[in-house]
């Protein structure tokens, strides 16, 4: 490969690495639709070609999207997001399930230790949530409660990694956890395990989280099996 | 966008995916050239230049890195993997740590409810190397057996979702628990701990295997930190 070659390669990765932060960032949301061409190539100071390579590579690792006659749109937030989107293909129900579990689990014995002041207020918040929701018998809002509940909670392990894998093992699942969350929203079970575990982070109990942890972990996959 | 262009898209879609399998399934092994551009044009039955952008996009996935003159090398064995390691890369190593540790602890529950005898027998060989190397103060060999012998527990989970992000969350961490292995290689506590692992996934008893799980992960933090 001649000089030149290699000089476009990395000047297509450079490209190719600024949309990734442009996606990774928000500044271009999911869902949303890419600048026009002619645009994009004046903001990032390139030739068409560079910026179509660039787009390419980046069709291909699954953050965007081209349809026909409509433009190009971002469909995920990250390429390890993407990535992992494509494994979960793969993967049966229970396999997510679990390893979603072993994150979860991690993460409340962790925030059990980390968490401050602001976490504190973020996860009561929504365990109130919960408790209004399920208390108004609305399953709607409660589902939207329980899933921000345990990202708060996952939030408050100030761990990046585990963040945003879980995030990530959590999109295929959303489904079944909307059904399941319908049923035990009536159920005194998840308010009283809700509250355990919210205690043992509050607390700072890290055994006594994991173990709240596993309670609701069991009810979840008896129903579901 | 027209037709034949999407078309073109699709195919080169094809030729990466085809490439992938190649790759994942390891007839293409992590650290090996790929076949010259002419061989492969043959054997996909693919033009030049449809090839070279497959090529590419699997560049920038991460999967295959062109070297200088001398060609295009394997350099991850899968898409989830090249981007795991890309995000790796922005971590740090105790969050590395508690989600590699996460995974463990689940892997080390699922192992003492679904090892077969196959599993058995792998874990009892590497526990044995484990113990014949510890005794003979042989460092070098011990690390690799403990290795063998966290994957071997890995494996019996079943679960492929946990073996592969294990696999990926080991690599990076493989240098410190080469350096800590040697440290601990003579101490009695790993031979204790190992044994009360394999005894709780032979005795199906998840609790003592999460247990002792969480012993030597304590361990391992306390001597890191």
């Amino acid at each position: 490969m001649d000089i030149a070659k290699t000089n476009r390669l990395s000047l297509v990765e450079q490209i190719v690495s600024q949309i990734e932060s442009l996606i990774e960032s928000g500044a271009w949301e999911v869902g949303s639709r890419i600048p026009p061409e002619l645009e994009l190539m004046q903001q990032l100071d390139v030739s068409r070609n560079t910026l179509r390579e660039a787009i390419r590579a980046l069709v291909h690792a699954g953050l965007l999207q081209t349809k026909q006659g409509s433009g190009t749109y971002v469909c995920s937030s990250s390429t390890l997001g993407a990535a992992l989107q494509k494994r979960l293909q793969k993967a049966n129900l229970i396999e997510i399930l679990e390893v979603r579990h072993a994150l979860e689990r991690e993460a409340a014995r962790l925030a059990a230790i980390r968490r401050n002041k602001e976490d504190l207020d973020d996860i009561q918040t929504h365990l109130e949530a919960c408790h209004e929701a399920a208390e108004a018998k609305d399953s709607k809002t409660y589902v939207e409660a329980d899933i921000q509940l345990h990202k708060a909670i996952v939030n408050a392990s100030h761990n990046r990694m585990l963040v945003d894998l879980y995030e990530q093992m959590s999109a295929p699942l959303q489904q079944s956890v909307h059904n399941l969350s319908e049923i035990t929203c009536h159920s005194d079970f998840h308010h009283h395990v809700h509250r355990k575990l919210v205690e043992a982070i509050i607390g700072q109990d890290t055994d006594l989280a994991a173990e709240a942890v596993n309670e609701y972990i069991e009810q979840f996959i008896e129903t579901l099996t």
